[in-house]
């Protein structure tokens, strides 16, 4: 028959089909060209909205498949309001999923649906059950979903319907739900429609989504300041790292470091003799972005490092800084990849009237295409074969978005389980795009969000937001650039809020060695540490008194324990009366880790609070009682009604965490 | 070059294009799945994201073209907050264009920029005017953008800057104004980067944005009860039609009527002999929907009134019903276009339990394509053959939506100023889709919009939301179905409210025949018409006492007479201090039109409200005066600060409404 249509017939049958509409699909970013995120074993929730002409019923299923697959999986979609349809799937691999949904008219179910109500309007229906056999045949004769099983099944219920001759004996048959099953499982689907898009979903390995940083200085691990550290003084020292409860840990570049224009302590212009320069000033004749600086060791030391790490639990995580030294080989071996002056220098780094001597940095096009796309591919994998899967690139935001997409596609189809973190603190699009082409995960606001309001709003976009499906931030209390002001001002306290809301706001956070001892002093007006061992090698006490590595391991452990800490769109914030504390909860789908948290965000005076204990999650009225854990002192307690007080003292404890353990739960 | 390129190297710099960001394009329907709508002579503002790496300047542009051109009109775009871009343009013609957006880095105004920074910060830029000179003579050597007579302009400045000694002068020449226009106008275009989808806009002719409809039952136009009206007795209706200021005149389907199951008056099941029956069951041994019903004339009669409403600047509107009554000559010619039952009978429309025993459906799938859709779009084509360009499309979303899409395209193929408009009252979702796939108008909830909240969310939905680029909708205060239950109990108050509020709030409006005269009586507790012209003739006095024709003509007047309401979205909600009044203003971008409207909704008793009058949309201080235009009672006077109070009793009028004069035009 198809074969006998002529071209423009064909064309119209063609266009006739996907009567269903099928739009507004989630996620789906940019229309398609970009893929949306997900973990291994974190449910992905995909909704549609579908409808078709006329008053039949219609049903939807969600397609899902590894790309490269032939076989689809299918899930059934369900209708939940207004033609919003949803369904959710589980990946099992680290790779690229696709997905789309398909849609269809079910003519047994709104026969079914018509019948009945012109049954309970005491219409004749004679002719109706006569339909409702003609669906049954129809079925039998066009349906390729019946496995022999069912079709046998159909084929019985079909013919004893047949040979009922009692109408009522019939309706009743034919209104079965054992056939209702039967149909819906095996039978026609009719007008089957199709998104007509294959969207992209692509999954990452489980700490893409969530983990906790700790990043130090290998130079400064020594435990003097006037040698410089080495990997091996860096092994000595995870266990101190994971004994605080980290799981990775992450190094600012480990690469030779320039001379020319090296910078002194604290940024000045002119190094002393002995001064390490920093090092972001990557090269010198001692090798570029592929070698080790030698004075913290060997490859081989670097490899011992490696393992070390991966005995404690801990994955390293090195710097990808594109910028050079103007010692750096390249600049000899390849003078296309950089930008020469009509006089004859090459152009430093700057952003006018701003200048940073001792770095340059590369040119992108012209002819640095393809050799310097390829040498920073390559300087990935390179580190990729030498045992690191993590990278923290530095101002991603001042390269092209083209090459980011590109290198980091080339980089996972090898390995999908890379992770790449962007150091990009800049407008907003530019912070979403960055995630869009493909980094792992993204630098965020947080560190400048202190207040109630701005935390809540901020935590409102990020969870709720289209951002949701492909931007995962990584909460840093603070960075070898980023000392704040808040901290600045703050005492011990301080840093156990900021710790406290990076922690259990984000499922990725990160520290910068130091903060466990609430370092802070500060390069006078700015948000700049003073002696920054960006510029210095320093020496630390790690049990200086006033620290608060017991709140770290606390809260490492908790996220360890909690699946509600392990999820990040499950945010919701509660109502605490008093502006100074913020209060909310995260929990799992199915109330199992339900957790709540109150934190005085003013760290210089105790506040007290009235606060709302959701007993309606649990769809328990105000006035009922619900027993609660309290995570600090891991004590049971019950609370009488919705409203209760909390008060939190700098001076004790600047946050409180409690389990609300659900009446299902304490019967059991 | 490019032809020495491996495959491989050829594809890393196709993926290095488009170095810019360019995302979130607006209007853009299902990522370009859709076009978007204007009409001829509309203002269309295009929007996007636009961002890049890096401090470089960037610039971008709107390109546009009718479809099948080869060469873009190009309209600069302007950024106007956070990356985000803005252009407009003006489209000329009826049919479809085309758009997307460029973007490119500014070399010379980044130079430009970056050399201004650094000598104000006192830095030495000798080396910076070397590479302003470099650009310069890059631009005359690259650019394909400089017509001769730039290009030698350009050249001159470029010589001459490169004779000057003094730096001092050369730097005045570089940072020039009039160098900067030639470079912005001709200069090159670095990292010239699209968007890479072409989006469509339909452009309809003007009507298809702004119309005002008048819908009458041909048979009742003869002033008799007892004798069936005709085509000429529609002809000596017109005047009365266009005296009210209408410029659409749309008739129910005027097809031959089945005789089966014909509906009697009041939608009795049983007809008497002289029942004429429903217009919108169609179809008889006369002949289907390209007959003519013999008791209103004949074809002649028919081109006759086509013509004499053009010369009374009233265009006829026909009704596309695609039901047929169990006569309709398709049941016998075409028995595979109908549905079938398995007892031999055909199926009647229904919903169940509701049974409509007059007509039945067409089924669209199986063996009716391609006949059926080619004749429904050869129906079309006739009528348009015989001077129809405006269709009411009777209940679009229980036909299939493909058909939609592929008829309205195959008839504004040919006929690009055919214009459709969707009866749907449906869910939100499906009247949106049919507005996508082609619907030029479309019927909408203002019937039961009646408080306040309710308008003021509704039209905030339709003029602020994304259907705004697509979805035209048409305010009937009535229609032959729906005679609203506000009307039925608010007296003649209550039918100037409504009117007032459609044809100020809408572009696209109308009224069926009656409206004017306050007719409300109803079948008890429905929103039905007593004694409906759908089951029988009438014959109505058209100056009544108690009609509301002057207030008809006037609001038909200010439609015809104000731009501001000749625009849909520029509509703007107020300030007024009384929940029933509703306040708000329609202005034109240059302010030259600036209209405000306070209608009481309360049709029973008197309302007075204090409200705001916007000074500040003219930049005025809250105390300053403004002249007005009372446009009742065509007066000026002056109101004296920001708040103000109305009156509006129903017994006298229930609606104000005023032009504000702008300081401006006061002086001229």
């Amino acid at each position: 028959m198809e074969q006998a249509l002529k071209p423009a017939d064909r064309l119209l049958h063609a266009l006739a089909d996907n009567r269903i509409a099928i739009e507004a699909v989630t996620p789906e970013i940019d229309g398609g060209r970009f893929p949306a995120k997900a973990a291994v074993g974190e449910v992905v929730v995909v909704e549609a909205d579908i409808f078709s002409d006329g008053h039949d019923l219609i049903d939807a299923a969600l397609l899902t498949r590894r790309k490269g697959d032939k076989a689809w999986s299918e899930t059934p979609m369900r209708l939940y309001e207004n033609d919003r349809w949803r369904a959710s799937f589980v990946p099992v691999e680290n790779t690229t999923y696709e997905y789309t949904v398909i849609a269809w008219r079910d003519l047994f179910r709104s026969w079914r649906s018509d019948v009945s109500k012109k049954k309970n309007a005491g219409q004749d229906v004679t002719s109706e059950l006569k339909e409702g056999l003609h669906i049954l045949k129809k079925a039998l004769s066009e349906s390729d979903r019946l496995d022999p099983e069912r079709r046998a099944r159909l084929q019985r219920v079909t013919e004893d319907i047949a040979r009922l001759a009692d109408p009522a004996q019939q309706f009743s048959v034919l209104m079965g739900e054992d056939l209702l099953g039967l149909m819906t499982a095996g039978g026609p689907r009719s007008n089957l429609s199709y998104y007509l898009r294959l969207l992209d979903l692509f999954v990452d390995r489980k700490r893409a989504a969530f983990s906790s940083w700790y990043e130090l200085m290998p130079r400064s691990q020594s435990g003097d300041p006037a040698r410089h550290g080495t990997f091996d003084d860096v092994i000595a020292q995870l266990p101190y790292v994971r004994d605080l409860g980290f799981d990775v840990l992450y190094f600012p570049p480990i690469h030779p470091i320039g001379k020319t224009n090296r910078k002194g302590r604290n940024n000045s212009l002119t190094a002393r003799a002995d001064d390490p320069g920093s090092p972001y000033a990557i090269g010198s004749e001692e090798g570029g972005h592929k070698a080790i600086h030698p004075e913290l060791g060997t490859f081989e030391d670097f490899h011992r490092l490696v393992k070390a790490a991966a005995e404690h639990g801990l994955e390293i995580a090195l710097d990808f800084a594109i910028q050079c030294s103007p010692d750096h080989p390249w600049i000899k071996e390849h003078p296309e990849w950089f930008d020469w002056r009509p006089d004859g220098t090459i152009r430093f780094a700057e952003n006018p009237p701003k200048k940073y001597e001792d770095i340059v940095n590369v040119h992108f096009y012209r002819d640095a295409i393809p050799g310097l796309w390829h040498e920073l591919r390559d300087t990935v994998l390179f580190w990729v074969e030498h045992g690191v899967k993590i990278f923290r690139v530095d101002n991603p935001h001042t390269k092209p978005l083209p090459f980011w997409e590109w290198m980091i596609a080339e980089v996972r189809r090898r390995h999908p389980d890379t992770i790449f973190l962007a150091e990009a603190f800049t407008r907003p699009k530019m912070m979403k795009r960055l995630a869009k082409v493909g980094f792992t995960q993204s630098y965020s606001y947080f560190t400048w969000r202190n207040n109630k309001a701005e935390l809540t709003e901020y935590l409102t976009e990020l969870t709720t937001e289209e951002c949701r499906h492909f931007m995962r931030v990584n909460f840093f209390t603070n960075t070898p650039d980023i000392n704040p002001f808040y901290l600045q001002n703050s005492g011990r306290a301080g840093f156990q809020v900021r710790l406290f809301l990076a922690a259990t706001l984000a499922t990725n956070y990160g520290i910068y060695s130091g903060y466990e001892l609430c370092e802070a002093a500060a390069m006078p007006g700015k948000e700049e540490y003073l002696d920054s061992e960006k510029y210095e090698i320093r020496a630390w006490d790690w049990d200086r008194p006033g620290h608060i590595k017991d709140d770290v391991r606390r809260l490492n452990a908790w996220r360890r324990a909690h699946p509600a800490l392990q999820q990040f769109t499950n945010l919701k914030f509660y109502n605490a009366y008093n502006d100074n504390i913020l209060y909310y909860g995260k929990y799992t789908d199915d109330l199992s880790d339900f957790l709540l948290f109150a934190v005085n965000l003013d760290p210089l005076n105790a506040q007290g609070a009235q606060f709302e204990v959701p007993l309606w999650e649990f769809g328990l009225p105000d006035d009922a009682p619900i027993m609660a854990e309290d995570l600090v002192v891991d004590r049971r307690f019950t609370w009488q009604g919705k409203m209760q007080r909390v008060w939190l003292n700098p001076s004790e404890r600047t946050y409180a965490a409690w389990r609300l353990i659900s009446p299902q739960e304490r019967l059991t």
